[in-house]
């Protein structure tokens, strides 16, 4: 495919996904949490055909996310091996099959920052267009049935606000987490054609604390009451949240400072207006996980096939 | 021994490290990060002896610890196979020998806070009393040479401030990031016994972020120049600032807040006043990131032999 043709293929253009003049300026990029580099690593050649970028948690959901997407897409290798492409590294793992690119981003808002700062390089310097980014998690739901699928509308930090605070040369700086509703709204159009798991959208709450951050009576530390718990919590529900997590402020962030489509789209593994511990079965926790897979799976699957009769 | 033996060898008493009234109360606690629990695992046997836990973000770095820590103590197993305590969930990866634990913790705060609120939980289920936490991990220095340890005096949040902002039920809650000064200079004279790299102590800068938060030019988003950033990182200088990482407020907040001694030991792969991106050969990292675990190797059989002597 020629650049002009790439360029037409793209309804938004084709936009620098890096926000960063001094980028342009480096001899070499390395892009350490991935074991990867512009010096070492031929990424044109090796990302230049992505077109989407699906994130979770958990290194060994991310394997298995690729090999399911392969089979999605017809696209198995025989030997069904899925080489981790950030071996040599611990700290990210990372699969490919076709247009998708499967990665882990450990827990928390600055784990996944620091690897979507550097994924959104990689795009950069591979040449990428028109990209979206799909979280594919887990989370603590709100007033839904263990085993929902929540698309997020709107992700909120712990005090129920639309933006993520950072700290930047000292100063507190507010990002916007707006996440494109069109995607969402496919996303959960999918869901009903799949018709096999609940789904909806709502707000998600994205903290930086998996225990007193989210309300929890559970953990080493805890200063409050049952009462005080449920209060916050229906006021969350008030709010409109359907789910709580860790990271979708960041992905939200992030995707909309660099022009990125991106959704998040999270199981629920509790009900925490009925309690705080994740008691499911490994068997049903695992049937659980694979929900946000089948549906961003069918997603991508029906977007390629569009992309194909366009073409 | 008995328990109230146990407790006299233990100077201080026998501490609550878990300040949470509701734990009292569960009928079962699932520390569902680690994979372990008080209904499925027989926690006093397994970990009631536990004296030391060292962390670190590298699971693959935290393995190579206990074996090299099971060489310095003399509890080598003759087969050297160091099972992952926490196999069945890849959030992190725990291993054991003797009195000390090793464990993974990922990147950033929020990661480190599930591990040691699960930590935390684990070792007041088991009994444990006098255990010292120590993270040995890796940073960008201040204005000292590569591979330089640093021990943290002081950790400071991006601010400067000694306090680790959290939200809780909606508001913000400061904690202080005090560490235990004592064992700071016990692990600095530790590290002139050994005298095999340059050592110091000094203050560290914990932040969210690695790019922007870290003042680096690299970063998918940039908004800042040269001269901001140099203005900012000789300002942390001034501040008594040596080295700059991810961690360091949640280990003291957390470790402070439930009583235990606790110490954050860092090499620094570069000098952030110099550049921004890690250049160094994967042979010199791996070569830099030894030092901490010598250091608090020896540190550690230093206090079990003294406490030997004691008994």
């Amino acid at each position: 495919m020629e650049k002009s043709e790439q360029k037409r293929n793209d309804p938004r253009g084709s936009p620098e996904y890096v926000k960063n003049p001094h980028v342009a300026a480096m001899k070499e990029d390395i892009l350490y949490h991935l074991n990867l580099g512009t010096g070492t690593h031929d990424l044109p050649a090796m990302f230049g055909d992505v077109k989407f970028v699906c994130t979770g948690g958990s290194p060994t959901r991310m394997k298995e996310f690729i090999e399911y997407i392969a089979v999605v897409l017809g696209m198995e290798d025989p030997k069904s091996e899925y080489p981790n492409i950030c071996e040599g590294t611990d700290r990210f793992a990372m699969y490919k099959v076709g247009p998708v690119v499967s990665i882990s981003h450990g827990m928390g808002v600055p784990s996944i920052a620091i690897m979507l700062h550097e994924v959104i390089k990689l795009l950069h310097h591979a040449g990428c267009t028109d990209v979206t980014i799909i979280r594919i998690g887990t989370s603590g739901g709100l007033g839904v049935e263990p085993g929902t699928v929540v698309i997020t509308k709107q992700a909120l930090d712990g005090k129920f606000q639309p933006k993520m605070e950072q700290i930047i040369l000292g100063k507190t700086v507010e990002r916007s987490t707006e996440l494109d509703q069109g995607l969402a709204e496919e996303l959960l159009q999918c869901s009903k054609e799949l018709n096999q798991f609940q789904t909806v959208t709502g707000n998600t709450i994205c903290t930086m604390d998996f225990y007193e951050g989210q309300a929890r009576l559970d953990g080493a530390f805890c200063s409050y009451t049952e009462k005080d718990k449920q209060e916050y919590l229906h006021k969350a529900k008030e709010a409109g949240v359907c789910n709580i997590e860790m990271e979708a402020t960041a992905v939200a962030a992030m995707c909309n400072l660099s022009g990125l489509r991106a959704a998040v789209v999270c199981v629920t593994l509790l009900d925490r207006l009925k309690g705080d511990q994740v008691t499911s079965s490994h068997e049903v926790l695992q049937k659980f996980q694979q929900s946000p897979q089948i549906l961003v799976g069918h997603y991508i699957k029906k977007q390629l096939k569009a992309k194909a009769v366009q073409g």
